[in-house]
Parts: structure tokens; sequence; C-alpha cells
């Protein structure tokens, strides 16, 4: 019997979660603050191959009656509002939500609801699009999804649910990959909030007078990928940028340090084309492997210690079959 | 009468042109140093509409005898070796290039090639792909295509073969900017030579240890397009940044200094959400609206003074008659 599950918040993550559930046969039950939001969602439901399946609801306590797992598909500023209102209801089930810092998450849950069957999680996709409308079904095919677990042993229980979860996610196709959250929030701070920051500081270096005008007009493919997520609303990227912020810093401190490196070999003088060259060869090699590919299956009992070194590793969870998860790790990519 | 084309190195960049231009029934010739091309291209040729137009020789003499104008299709290293091949068939006809930087090449001719009709061109194309096998006959449609303009005044006979060589690129679609060697390297050490290093830099943060497995593995949409270009061959990377050391080691500098402004905000404290949203407002502002839109045509005499306040302003020669220019400047986007 599928579990029932209820999704709070029906933006780009929360809509494409529940659309793709309801598909597949899921009993989901969707809720959004925005009524316009709920009315597209019926419009659609009735669309559905399952019509049956996803169904929404105008109040929280409808959406996680009866439900085993709620997910919170809100932003980081909204968590701790929606999760007074979900504690309200008496939910005794299984908590995650979408947003993309773990620890500042974690430490509020921590303080206000401890005892709550909360494990966090992060689907890494963009988001650059936002909201309901721009929502689809198969957003989560093959995206890494973070699903937290906690460096400390934890009760059995919570390794029980951290598979329910898994398997939810596993079944539409996401890559589960099992981490702390201060670990996520590290990583996440090097591939998605450090580009965010330089995709700012590159337009600005290039709008720069006298020649921004000129320099504009010959952006080519380069600038313009470098740049897109510049596009992004600044209030959401602010917004988790600050909710990350020692962790960006100290990525942004790195950054610097290679990039004065650059600088210094260009400084060094007229004859600088072969230290240029052996100072990119590194990242050309490690980027023109990625993205990592799927080395061979494997199957293990899943525990807190075998899970993190599982995502420690760059692995991800593919299936869960009881205590068990088939995984994989990705294939050796040549590090720093 | 379609002027007279010999076309010098068939890589992505002439290649391109030469199917181009043949195609718009232009006679012109091509030349590469490697016989597979030569092969490859005479094969293409005997397919294209106009198979009198495209022709491909064996030898530097054969190609440029005739020729009004001939393209040196190298990179920056081969260009002097290519000029001196070029010189001894005692060729009188304009001269222009496509490599990335424009001042160092101005300054190889100056020395080794006075009096030679040189006009040193661009086309900002991307160039993650190499080789004639990657070349195509639309590559230059509404492509930004430098064409350099001096700061002194110059002979009326200079200006005669600059819009000789505009005609002939806005005829197969190309954005024709007249602006100075020495301003064409700055910009582009913003646009295009500065995201290269970054984009190395950026791969190096996130491979690094001890989390870049798992942090490679997270990486999504903005770790994918702020670090594609580290997928660019680091010889030809290495080659241009070299070249253009000291505009690109100034831009650096800058950039640096707005990675330390990003990081400060970061350190100051928990409460900097607003002024981190502060800090991205104007870089979103300059790439939301980009790239930008031409505005109202105008036609105005060409001169050295005239084609550099256009240049200046971002904008673009889009067709020439006589001496006049069709010309556009961007529509306004607010610069910093």
């Amino acid at each position: 019997m599928a579990p029932r599950i209820a999704i709070l918040g029906l933006g780009l993550m929360g809509g494409s979660l529940w659309r793709r559930l309801a598909a597949e046969g899921y009993p989901v039950t969707g809720y959004d603050i925005d009524p316009a939001t709920r009315m597209a969602a019926r419009a659609d439901a009735t669309t559905m191959s399952n019509p049956s399946a996803g169904r929404i609801v105008d109040t929280i306590p409808a959406a996680v009656a009866d439900a085993e797992v709620a997910v919170l598909g809100v932003w980081v500023p909204d968590v701790e509002g929606l999760m007074h209102q979900i504690h309200e209801t008496g939910f005794g089930g299984i908590l995650t939500d979408v947003t993309s810092v773990k620890q500042p998450v974690q430490d509020i849950i921590d303080r206000k609801y401890p005892g709550t069957r909360w494990i966090g999680g992060h689907p890494m996709v963009g988001f650059s699009r936002q909201g309901y409308t721009s929502s689809h079904g198969d957003m989560y095919e093959d995206c890494p999804w973070v699903l937290c677990i906690d460096e400390d042993a934890k009760p059995a229980s919570t390794m029980r649910d951290w598979l329910f979860l898994a398997r939810i996610f596993t079944s539409i196709g996401a890559r589960v990959v099992p981490i702390t959250a201060r670990n996520h929030d590290e990583a996440v701070a090097r591939i998605s909030h450090t580009p965010h920051i330089v995709a700012n500081a590159l337009t600005l270096n290039a709008a720069a007078s006298p020649l921004g005008h000129l320099a504009l007009t010959l952006g080519a493919g380069s600038f313009r990928d470098s740049t897109r997520v510049a596009t992004s609303s600044p209030d959401r990227t602010a917004s988790f940028c600050s909710w990350n912020s020692d962790a960006l810093a100290d990525e942004l401190d790195q950054l610097i340090a290679r990039l004065n490196q650059a600088r210094m070999i260009l400084r060094s003088g007229s004859n600088n084309t072969q230290a240029l060259r052996d100072w990119l060869w590194p990242g050309h090699v490690v980027r023109s492997a990625w993205p990592p590919l799927p080395d061979n299956e494997v199957s293990f009992a899943a525990s807190g210690q075998s899970l993190l070194e599982l995502g420690h590793a760059g692995g991800w969870v593919r299936k869960v079959n009881g205590t068990q998860v088939v995984a994989v790790r990705p294939t050796s990519i040549p590090l720093r």
C-alpha cells in the first residue's frame, strides 16, 4: 500500500513533487497558501492519468490528516511558521523539506520542535524558474536529492524513517544522497551559492564604466553561461546565501586565493603561457569528467555509518529493499 | 562584382566563414595546412548550392593570388609565421584575422609588416568546439564581429579598407563593432577571459578535499553553466589569457575586490540578508536586461570618430552603403 503524503506549498519544488507522486499513484494531498495555485492544481488533477491519486485541499489540517509524510515545500524563512501550523494539528508523521540550507533548518527544528520526526531534504534542481506554473512531473528524474543523516548514532526508528523517505524519492527517479546537514551546506556553498555570488560579480565587472556598453555587446557564450544565475531573484539568492553565510564566506576565501594565484601568474611577465596552462589543467581535467558517472551497483545494509560513507564518496541510493539499499558510487574523478 | 576573398586556416572560424561566403556566392578560396581538412572542405564544396564560388587550393600563393582580402584563420601564435608566408607572395590586398586579442597582433604587424593593409578582426562566437568538422555556415548570424579602428586619425584609404571588410561581414549577418584594439582587449578580458579563469577556479573549489566527491555529485545547473568553459582546451585558454595578461590581471583585481565586498557582508553577522540583496541587485538588473536589444536604426557618414563613438556605446554596423553606414545602438541597460 503506497504511503499517504502531504505536500505543503506547491511552488516549483512542491508542485513538481505533487504532480509526479500523483502520476505514480501515491495518495498525495496538496495544499498551497495561494488560492489561485490551489485552483490551478485542482484543474490539473482532473486531467491526470490517475485522477483519484492527487487531491488538493484548502487547509493544512486537511492536508496532513492521515498522512504518513509531510513535505514542506516552502523557503527557509517560512519553515518555522509552517512547522507551527503543522504542529498544532498534532501531526505525528515524518517531516521533510526541500530548502537549500540544511543545518539552520535543523537548528530551528531542534530548538522549537525537539523529538519531531524531521529529516532534512534538498533536491538539487535548477530554480531559475519559480512557482507552480513552472512545475513539471519529470523534474526529479536523475536529480540528486539530499536526505540528511546525523553524525551521531541515531535510534533505529530514525533510520526507518530515512528509508521510508528514500523509498519514495528513489521511486520517482531521484538519486538519494545521504549526508550530514553540515556537509550538505559546505558542498552546496561550493557548487551553488558561490556560483551565484560570482555571477553577479562577473556581471558588474562587465558593466563597469567606461567600457560597459561595449563589453555587454561583445558578451558571447562564456559570459552568458557564467552569469546566467544572476537573473535569479536577488531576494531568494540573498536568503539562501545569508542562511549559509559562514560556509559561503569560507568558499569565497578559497576562490579568491585561487584567483590570486592566476593573477600572480599573469603579472609574472610575458612568458607565462606554460604556467597558466599548468594552472588551468587540473580544473580542465575535473570539469571534463563531470557529471560523475555511476560505477557498479552495490547492495548493503543501511546504517548511519554505511550511508554517510556512501554520501561522502559522492554516491547515491537508487533503490530501497527493506533495510537494504541498492547504491552506486561515481566513477573516479581525479580530485585536487 | 563580389570581392575575391582568401581564407587561410579552415578551423571552426575560418571554415565557417569559407562555407558562408561560398554559399553567398563570393568567389572564396580556402587553404588549410592540414591536407585532411582540405580534402574534407573540397568534398563539401561539391555539394554546395553555389559550387563554383567556394574553392580549395593546396598552397598559400594559390590562395591569395588575385584575392582582394585575405583572412588569417589561425591562433595568435601562428599569425606571425602565416604573415611571413603571405608577405612572400607579394600580396597587396586587405588583411584581417579572427584572433581573440587585438593589440598584441597589431604590435606584431606594426613591427614586422609596417604599411600592410591590416585591420584586426574578432568574431565573438563560442569556441568550446574546434576544427573544420565543427564549422557551419550560419555561425556568424547576429554575431558581434569586432573590426578595429585606430584612435589616431588614419588616411582615408584605411577607412575604405575598413568599410570594404564591414560590407562583407555584415552581408553574412554579423554585427560589425568598430573599436580600438586596446578597448577590444579590455572588454574581452571582462566578458570572456575572466569567465574562463573563474570557471577553472570554481571547478577546483568544488573538487577540493575532503568534500570534493560529494560536491561534484550535488552540482546542478549553476555549477554546470558557471564552469562550462573549463572544458575548453587549456592550451588555447592559456594562450589568449597570456597574450592579454595585463588587461586580464586588472579585471581579476576588480573581480576579487567585488568578491571581497560580498565576503565582508557575509562575515558581518547574522542579519545580512538585506545587505546581500542590495549587493546582488545591480548585477541582477544588468544581467536580466542582457543581451542588449537594438534601438532605432541610424545612418551616418563613416569616419574614425563616428565609428569609435558607435562602438564605445555598444553599437554595431548593420550595413554599409558607400561611405555611409546603417547602424544601431543598444537600448539602454542601466550600468554601474
